[in-house]
């Protein structure tokens, strides 16, 4: 089995600067991870739920990928985890599938990190305004990672910037998870 | 100007039960009430942006209606907050747009309102999973209304439950609002 699956959502992914160059980065491990890039897989933005099913069921960790734009997910990384982390497969009576597996968060954020915090710009940390993923896994029973996110992408980020970020992503990636299995 | 728009998302209305009578019965106050039900209107997923502008330049407060699917909205509410928000109309340099607007959420949960708690099921409270939206209006100075939840809407909710929905969402719609203008 491989390790770890990206999940990856980008609207504009042609244009992006820091995604493209992670997802690029990325595909360098191919032993280690699998790129599931959604818009790339599914222009039409029809899914193919039993593939992606698949895809999760062969890897212990899934990464979700994506800018963070009006503090959330883009519309098909949520497209994706509703139509995908179906009951009956995902949960629900004797479901237990997602108990070995972990859910990341890598995220390009706006804004500088001391911007996500009460009284400043963005009022929040970015945990907190990441509540949402953090119970979804909760409710399939996935150990939730602490989010890497990388702040402060705009468009004066420069290739220092970038190819920094896409390192730090990398050391992210690749570094072994010791998944641990919730108690009964 | 009329006073309230709702823009609706359910990615399966025709089968919805409680947002479908929600719209119902908002399309018979059709002098404080427009609706704009994103998957009706765009059936292709193609938001006419300019239309969606035009609309919320003519009301002075916004309804976001949906169903709360993975604590979070619809991927067509998300599609609709990237591509309508746009810098320059919705926010930027001297942009004030919205300073005279609010912001309000109308939402159908699953799980009782006490399994939206600390310890309990869902972990946080309801305005905890909701912080993307209130900063969001925070960030386009738009005043953030207390959301609307009808909570423990599942297959079991009954056509007692569905009217009684309907007659407190028409209470929270049609009440006059004092919209604040924030300081400068």
């Amino acid at each position: 089995m491989k390790n770890t699956l990206i999940i990856a959502a980008h609207p504009t992914l042609a244009s992006s600067r820091v995604n493209r160059k992670w997802l690029e980065e990325a595909a360098k491990h191919p032993e280690q991870v699998t790129i599931s890039s959604l818009h790339e897989k599914y222009p039409d933005g029809v899914i193919d739920i039993a593939a992606e099913q698949a895809l999760v069921e062969a890897h212990d960790r899934i990464v979700l990928q994506f800018p963070f734009y009006w503090f959330n997910c883009p519309p098909m990384i949520k497209q994706w985890l509703d139509e995908v982390l179906l009951e009956g497969w995902a949960y629900g009576n004797g479901v237990d599938l997602f108990r070995s597996k972990s859910i990341g968060l890598a995220i390009t954020a706006g804004g500088r990190e001391t911007d996500y915090r009460p009284g400043e710009a963005f009022r929040y940390e970015i945990s907190a305004l990441l509540t949402p993923f953090e119970v979804t896994a909760a409710y399939i029973e996935a150990a939730y990672e602490t989010p890497f996110v990388y702040y402060g992408v705009n468009s004066r980020t420069n290739d220092e910037e970038i190819r920094r970020s896409a390192e730090l992503y990398m050391d992210y990636l690749l570094q072994p998870r010791a998944v641990s299995v919730p108690a009964e």
